[in-house]
């Protein structure tokens, strides 16, 4: 990347479109016409679609200056399979809409492809479109996944009862921390360019925060059990507010246990070690891009022997309100602090 | 507007979202969840699914100083919705993704929405989803635009076929001449603040900037005389780029005919007057958003009757090149001279 500049000009429009689409071949049979034309063709073949979509702008979401166009270019599709994954569904494709500035190069525009590339690799997703276009100010990525999924099996946030359980996948927290980590490093090498980051003892936590995962793997295990949950949303903006999301939207309270709540070892100790409460990292953090859904009892009785399936708490009526239970034994009311982006001035 | 400002921050999340979606009902069957939940979620009924997205970016694809929101609301739909009409399909469902730096208020996004309400009831599109996002820079628009089509019907960009007639709809140069117009208004009053923009005899070229339609009427009347095109694309680069697209993708050459291009006298005497010579504006202009098609000889004499769609030319062998006859009775080659956007610095 370093060692040639290719602009962006001198490939033109359809010299760029042959070198991005040279690398991505369809794989799934829905997918009858790639990239290329005015739009893609697909074809449902009788199942209800899925469709999201996500924005990426650089100085919000990302920093460079940490952020390895190849991870980005992963995250960027991760995140919305992460919201197929949440309506219980397969991936099947996407669009990816770019703005460069004049200083990303086409080796820069390569790097972040290889990204996109290996996560269609890892979703078995087919990209399908996009538009790349220059920009005034910056790395603009905006992508669309069309999912598939049996009507019978789509699962929304409406659909939690009472007493049913509520899990989530994975651990909690651990990208907000990793990302407290990256911008403490880039202060330090901004103060004195010599000092190398020290991220060996953060590489889970930082590598949650750079490359993070859909949970792709428990949607088709829950298939697999003949599991649909009643109500499952990805935990993109913390698990407070998407416990608040699934309550609303379900009308039932939710009641968890601080205790019960997943977070890893290294997420814990880094949380202390800068100072912030691990519970508030978990509950707020956001980025995570785990699930959390409720299922019914004997639904749970399925998953009880699945590592990586926590069981957090249950729904309840409405009137009881969101409640987390603290492992000192109080009750607090489950509150959201998550989409920080629109913050006052 | 003026009168109010209510800032983003004030409202949240859910605020924002339910403010968005109350003016948004789906009319479409094809729509069975739309906004508010990790994704929309559709059925085809058979039907092949067209997929298309783009994005306008604040200072590469408008300039706000002469654009009114709702306008620009209004054209990233139509653009969209012009894809799909390119086709062969009815769009049926778009997602609108926003980023807003803190200049924008609350009734700043209610104006853009204004325009993208209307291009759904005029469309017939329902709004099933988007990211609204904050962004460090600028106004971030990216819309993804989905239609459906009978296998039978979808029209590539790689069918046109040796005497093939070359149809384009409307007229061309219009948009381009009308921004033209516009830059130059914005320099009188950025030099003179007192100096009122003098636009009342450039009504149609301006409208054609600032809001310009998807000609899905022609998508209709087409199939109603039972034609479905060898080829279309819409054309947003300019006639030259989009024809040089249906050659390449067709292993086709063209022919068309300078004294038979489409410009309105709007187009063409404003033209003149800026010294920029018609025919160029028609070939490179872009932004006309018109549909370029071949069809058979045999359905060429359906469409002689339609006073919208004009023969400019012919499908040739690909060894002949593609080529204008000009006026003059000199023919030239047909180049690309589009896609500005990547211009060297």
């Amino acid at each position: 990347m370093e060692n040639k500049r290719t602009e962006i000009s001198d490939l033109g429009e359809f010299g760029l479109i042959d070198r991005i689409s040279q690398n991505f071949t369809s794989v799934n049979n829905e997918t009858e016409l790639g990239i290329g034309d005015d739009a893609a063709v697909l074809n449902s073949l009788g199942s209800r679609i899925i469709v999201t979509s996500d924005m990426l702008l650089e100085g919000v979401h990302f920093d460079l200056s940490f952020t390895p166009l190849q991870h980005l270019g992963y995250k960027a599709v991760a995140v919305n399979v992460s919201d197929v994954a949440a309506m219980n569904a397969i991936p099947k494709q996407i669009t990816v809409n770019l703005g460069l500035s004049n200083r990303f190069s086409v080796e820069a525009v390569d790097e972040f492809y290889k990204g996109v590339k290996a996560a269609c690799d890892n979703y078995k997703v087919d990209l399908i479109g996009g538009d790349t276009t220059s920009s005034m100010s910056g790395l603009v990525i905006s992508v669309t996944a069309i999912g598939m999924v049996g009507q019978d099996k789509i699962t929304k946030r409406s659909g939690a009862k009472e007493k049913d359980v509520i899990c989530v996948t994975g651990d909690l927290g651990a990208a907000f921390i990793g990302l407290q980590i990256l911008e403490r490093e880039k202060q330090v090498f901004m103060a004195n360019p010599d000092m190398q980051p020290q991220l060996d003892k953060y590489d889970y936590i930082v590598q949650r925060q750079l490359k993070p995962e859909a949970r792709m793997g428990v949607v088709h295990e829950l298939a697999e059990l003949d599991i649909v949950p009643s109500s499952m949303i990805d935990i993109s903006d913390g698990l407070a507010s998407e416990l608040l999301h699934l309550s609303r939207q379900s009308g039932m309270g939710m009641k968890i246990y601080e205790d019960k709540l997943p977070i890893d070892k290294q997420t814990y100790d880094t949380a202390v070690e800068l100072g912030i409460d691990p519970t508030t990292a978990a509950l707020n953090g956001g980025e995570d891009y785990e699930l959390l859904f409720t299922v019914s009892m004997d639904d749970m009785e399925k998953l009880k022997k699945h590592a990586d399936i926590h069981f957090i708490g249950y729904v309840q009526s409405s009137d009881k309100g969101n409640i987390m239970a603290t492992k000192g034994g109080n009750e607090v009311e489950v509150t959201a602090q998550g989409w920080s982006h629109f913050k006052k001035p």
